[in-house]
């Protein structure tokens, strides 16, 4: 078999973050539990925007932190995802291909506009997502080249992409594509809500044997198997290849087959804002994977750059990552 | 005679910053002197964009940047600057009235598009400023309502403005409206290639006693008076009744008639971005003279101001300047 021309291809939403602290008060009188992520249509957008103090904007997206961070570790990848054709369409696909991302998908023409989450940081670094998805929820299964989800060894999917139909739909298509051509697939639940949501249709992928790779937190991992986080994490390692669990405070591990592995958190000097910390534990966990590491050393690697990513603003990392995990290694 | 309705009306350029860090080499492959501003045309910005790293999006502009700072410590302010009808021009609007500026002018339909300016920051936090003026060059003579201009103590002038030709024939009415009304004029010359193309009418303005407060920093001092920076100093606080020079790492000095204070610049953890030093500066100072308050004072106001934005990325203060501002004064 030839090498794969890509380690990681991913589907996922195309978003522009609107970055603002916030305090605890805002989110009480706003109704918004903090840490929660939420779909809001345009109106709730206009209004909570109107609301917010001073942002700061940065591209985000689950999936393509995560490439982002993988790239910067070393892998070769793509993104599948809809931006409009306006300002922050181009802004966004700037920021992908700048860091070495490759990203074809053509720009859609009319309305509506890019995607944005507007992210509230309160005072404790946790992040409060409203999200209004835009171009993102217009992903079409044509955007899905078959040629190239098989040129890749790992097809990456955003759960939040889930939601909207017509992506869904894509990502049906793709999941199909790669199994048919021996792509490992890995998933990422990546929110509550999602698994509340469409909770039964991942369960059902994952006893289709559809799912080679499973990102989950606790929170997830609880909702999807109705059971504390532990249990769940144990009878998903029944039915899941390769399970990863991310802890919070307390870290993350890994199940794959009979074998266990964990990791503490990075010690980070000031935690400014945590998002994307799931995003670039999977990206630093796939840079390892795609080179055959152990289990052991693929969570370093996470917890390393889901340290980075949580010590400044921003869901994408800024730091030399490849020097981080390199250090950290020894 | 009544209060005035505002503390400070700012005229300046309405302008998307884009940070990223680059390195030495890259400043040294495009031709760029490090610390150096420059205008740009559309295609040399497409070109160095697209060279650019992962980017940041911040609203800045200088003479904005300053209001945002003079808000957050008290004063009462209103902005006037041309954005276009688009999503970086809608980001601006929102940036400036979140933190409580006043901004009325309406957005320019068509193109060209909201101004940009590409700020490349090297590893000594040092900017490299790349402006693409936009919508922000054909701010019209229109803009100005002289009822406005009548209802401020200060009318703060952004030197960078004063190169595009509407903008500066509304400027040269907003100074003639400003001294009817018995408005303080403030000057700010903004950079080298300022003062380069536009000392001679800068100086002819202080000849004709048309500005009340400059602010200078060294370099710029010494290319208005054709001297060493000191000498500059002096001979401007001959001509201009309150003189406010910044100096780096030396800190500041002011005059006001034979009457001098200098002040030391506020430690800083760590540099990150010297972009929106010199507007916070700016802003420091004009919250401690609209209230009356001492040369000293008001130069430590600016040096806290200052010190607070180049602790992180974008010329925006993020931190409670007043807390900050307070604390130093015990």
């Amino acid at each position: 078999m030839t090498q794969p021309r890509y380690d990681v291809i991913a589907i996922g939403n195309a978003i522009v973050d609107v970055i603002a602290p916030v305090t605890h008060d805002f989110l009480v009188a706003e109704e918004l539990p903090a840490g929660s992520m939420r779909l809001i249509d345009d109106e709730r957008a206009v209004d909570l925007y109107a609301k917010m103090g001073q942002a700061t904007e940065i591209s985000g997206g689950a999936a393509a932190n995560t490439l982002a961070g993988a790239t910067m570790l070393g892998l070769k990848t793509a993104f599948i995802g809809q931006v409009a054709d306006d300002q922050l369409g181009e802004i966004y696909r700037h920021d992908l291909t700048a860091v070495g991302v490759d990203f074809d998908t053509p720009a859609r023409a009319g309305d509506p506009h890019t995607g944005r989450c507007l992210v509230l940081v309160d005072p404790d670094g946790e992040r409060t997502m409203n999200t209004s998805l835009g171009a993102s929820q217009f992903l079409p299964a044509e955007a899905i080249d078959d040629e190239l989800i098989g040129s890749t060894r790992v097809l990456f999917l955003e759960g939040y992409l889930w939601d909207p139909a017509e992506p869904r739909e894509a990502m049906k298509r793709a999941i199909k594509v790669a199994r048919a051509a021996g792509v490992q697939v890995a998933f990422a639940t990546c929110a509550d809500f999602c698994v509340h949501m469409h909770g039964k249709d991942f369960r059902a992928m994952i006893d289709d044997g559809l799912i080679d790779i499973l990102f989950v937190n606790e929170e997830e991992a609880g909702i999807l198997e109705g059971s504390d986080p532990d249990a769940a994490f144990e009878s998903l390692a029944k039915d899941v290849p390769l399970v990863v669990m991310t802890r919070g405070a307390d870290g993350a591990i890994a199940a794959r087959g009979n074998e266990r592995a964990k990791v503490s958190p990075e010690p980070v000097a000031q935690v400014k804002d945590l998002t994307g910390a799931g995003d670039l534990f999977a990206a630093g966990f796939l840079s390892g994977y795609c080179r055959d590491a152990s289990l052991e050393e693929s969570l370093v690697r996470g917890a390393v750059a889901a340290g980075e990513v949580i010590s400044h603003w921003g869901a994408r990392p800024e730091a030399d990552l490849q020097a981080m995990v390199a250090k950290r290694l020894g």
